[in-house]
């Protein structure tokens, strides 16, 4: 076992590639060339665990990938053996490992927990669908004089009374100018996507709220860009920390989500959104505006978005009905300066063609109809409803030092666990007795906030709520007593 | 007018930017850097493109650009002036045109000629499409007791009955092993996409067919990749000259079509499938099997899909519902090995997190329910009579000289006029007389067709084909007729 003396020295800790990977990777090569021959006996996980300083979990997912790749064999209280070179017949050509083998930009990205009483998701409820008015939505669509229209083949830039309708309202509410135009895409996560694919080249910076949903992480990271997190206070991004930013990293997009933000739920209000229009304009960096809740607030007044406060053509807006009305049905759109959305429109036609034309007639028909707006208004009334059961119980429930955003609006709320709590370090705990949330480092950018957690209460009704808190609570307040109790110092991360 | 010396050294005609963005550049940026003041006259088109010899339309094109940035004037009758640098007002902030000044993927993208009896798009006719049918299919979608989970958030797989149900068929067929798997995606033309995106970086080569359908030529020039193309004959492309560019090229991808290929048509045979995959793994180079028009078959015998000759696992396979159904409902889907379908899944849902489900329920239905099989076989015989047509036209109306491809199924056939004519340089008269077509410029990779174009006749009526073709021979013998009187050489190319 020779191979291992030059073993340590190959892991990068720093790397964009996990360290299982990364010792598959060098195992894998090892036999590839014939270093490592047939016959040859690994180490045990847990003694090369112990021998490279990491967890066992961590050689157990190398091992396995060698053996997914038939490249060793694993025998029961023997050991692992290399069994070959991996090519499983002289006909079994290719090795897609090694084929895809660039970083894998998603080998980071987190898997979200299983659910009973789930916190962990940042979507509508089901109970809340109004099946009936989709089936009669569904029933005048099919009725259209255009339904072959809609069947056939589209445009790129979305289905055109669709697309129209959107335009129309954009102006009516001083969103879209003369200069302005509208893309219909596949949910806002499609046009972020899209942008990135546009604006960005790899290596570039996008500033980014820290902490960030991971739907737009995971895509910053398949663009191969740098983020550069904003710190982000109950009252939103904080807007001296992002002037200093765009001077020092120089990025080349700002991406925001001003109302009810995901995860913190926090609100941008008037006078930062001002600043964050006069710092993006000092540093000609581009807005994008990813506003999909902005039709879920609850309480509290409107504020104008950003791409009506700027006076120039620096801000893109994105919506979308997905939290509003049907999630399984992806439509969402941009309102931007023509310039940028005729290059969307290009890089669209090449991602996909267009978006479903059937949804798109649906989610028409359903906001012409108002049947978008009586739901919307149930919706608010549920989610007031949902958002002080979770405000309450957090207040009820919780003990002393904890803290909380107070959200207008929105699908989430962030919660700070006392110290020294670890939110992630408690969520096996509170799985098995079932609770389940997503712990800050989902979505940490470069802030770590150990004690942080996503709280998602649109998907609960209130005495489920109450119930999770509950529970939830009980389990903070036994492993406070039991860190406060304990004369060890906690660390501060797991 | 000094500044048009040193001008003509700047334009690079073997450049990706087209020449006429190339003098739009060269020109707005002397007039933002002040080289070319407020007021200066701009020479007139003809002039500028007799200087430069170019095309009066390129520098047309060059200049609706500048006005378009507010940069120049027109004034009828005494030609183009300065009038500003650009900036509309000091809150007019960014200056888009150069943020998204990276070479511009899309700008030598060919925009498609106006129709009357439109040869040019290859898509099924929306006569065909069977409306109470459809209707009926959504009716029972309507009443599945999954509508609220079709119409939640769903999983970058795919809508697991539908999902599901591809898996099995593909098993029943022989098209997926047990190391196989199953993603949807929004279409054939995602597929390719998310396929590009994880195993491409820019700069690598893709092997294709030449000529080949401007989708994916756009699609591959979006994500950086250089093409060589491969030539096609009437039985497909030709495996001598892609075992060459394998060896020369070094490609990291083969892209092919073997049934009913777009544009020309062409069938790969079944010994010519073997001599590919043979090449192919020889190569380590993975095949992507694009294959949207299998069903459309009508007539000779089905020959094995290379996914199923495929004795190893270097071949993914590309399917859709939309050339058989509803092109506007976008769902297509990929088998293919599980490392490389696990991969697509991640790059999915980071491009939109995953295919509209409302379609997907729709399909699936219409598949399961027979309606699918039932609209299939109505379209073979409607395919049939439009195939038989269109090649009936061709030998009976086209002077001699002419010579076509004989697909046996699929919407397309390669038509080669006679020597010295140039389809491109017909096109606009054929236009004017009421037909429409895709010149081979469209369709290139690098070989040169000048006399090549694409018949698309899956849309037409037997007698709309007749009709276009007598239209379309008049003009070729008009054309041939004075091209062979004329003693000037005729340009190979315009």
């Amino acid at each position: 076992m020779l191979w291992m003396m030059d073993f340590t020295p190959q892991l990068r800790h720093d790397s964009d590639i996990p360290l299982y990977r990364q010792i598959f990777l060098h195992i894998s090569a090892q036999i590839r060339s014939g270093e490592l021959p047939s016959g040859e006996r690994l180490p045990a996980t847990r003694e090369l665990a112990g021998l490279l300083g990491l967890n066992r979990a961590t050689i157990s997912a190398a091992y396995e990938m060698l053996e997914t790749e038939g490249l060793i064999a694993g025998h029961v209280g023997r050991g692992s053996f290399v069994t070959g070179t991996g090519a499983r017949s002289p006909a079994a050509g290719l090795n897609w490992s090694s084929l895809l083998d660039r970083p894998d930009p998603a080998a980071g990205r987190d898997t979200l927990p299983r659910q009973t009483i789930s916190f962990a998701t940042s979507r509508p409820s089901r109970d809340l669908f109004p099946l009936d008015e989709f089936r009669a939505t569904c029933a005048a669509v099919l009725e259209r004089a255009d339904l072959a229209d809609i069947l056939q083949l589209g445009s790129p830039g979305g289905y055109e009374p669709l697309r129209r309708y959107l335009l129309d309202d954009a102006r009516r509410q001083g969103l879209a100018g003369p200069n302005d135009d509208v893309l219909i895409t596949n949910g806002c996560q499609q046009a972020l996507d899209l942008i990135g694919r546009v604006l960005l080249s790899p290596g570039d910076t996008v500033a980014v709220e820290d902490p960030i949903y991971p739907g737009l992480k995971n895509l910053l990271a398949d663009l191969g860009a740098q983020l550069a997190g904003i710190p982000v206070s109950a009252e939103g991004l904080e807007v001296p920390a992002l002037a200093r930013i765009l001077q020092r990293e120089r990025p080349r997009l700002l991406v925001v989500t001003p109302n009810f933000q995901n995860p913190t739920g926090a609100t941008l209000p008037l006078a930062a959104r001002h600043a964050l229009l006069d710092a993006a304009r000092a540093a000609r960096v581009p807005v994008v505006e990813n506003d999909p809740y902005v039709d879920l607030r609850y309480e509290g007044q409107s504020i104008a978005p950003l791409k009506a406060l700027d006076r120039g053509d620096g801000t893109v807006l994105l919506r979308s009905f997905s939290k509003i009305s049907f999630p399984g049905l992806r439509v969402g759109w941009v309102v931007g300066p023509k310039p940028l959305v005729d290059r969307l429109r290009q890089a669209k036609e090449a991602a996909d063609l267009h978006s479903d034309q059937l949804s798109q007639a649906v989610l028409l028909e359903f906001a012409e109809s108002g049947r978008l707006a009586a739901h919307l208004a149930r919706m608010l009334e549920a989610g007031r409803d949902r958002l002080h059961a979770t405000l309450a119980g957090c207040r009820d429930l919780l003990p002393p030092g904890a803290r909380w955003t107070t959200p207008e609006g929105g699908m989430n709320l962030w919660l700070r666990l006392p110290e020294p709590l670890d939110a992630a370090a408690l969520l096996g705990r509170a799985q098995k007795e079932g609770v389940s949330f997503l712990p800050a480092r989902y979505f940490a950018v470069s802030r770590q906030d150990p004690g942080g957690l996503r709280l998602s209460f649109a998907g609960l009704s209130p005495p489920e709520i109450r119930a999770g808190l509950s529970i939830l609570a009980r389990i903070v307040a036994a492993e406070l007593g039991a860190a406060l109790r304990d004369d060890e110092p906690v660390p501060a991360m797991v």
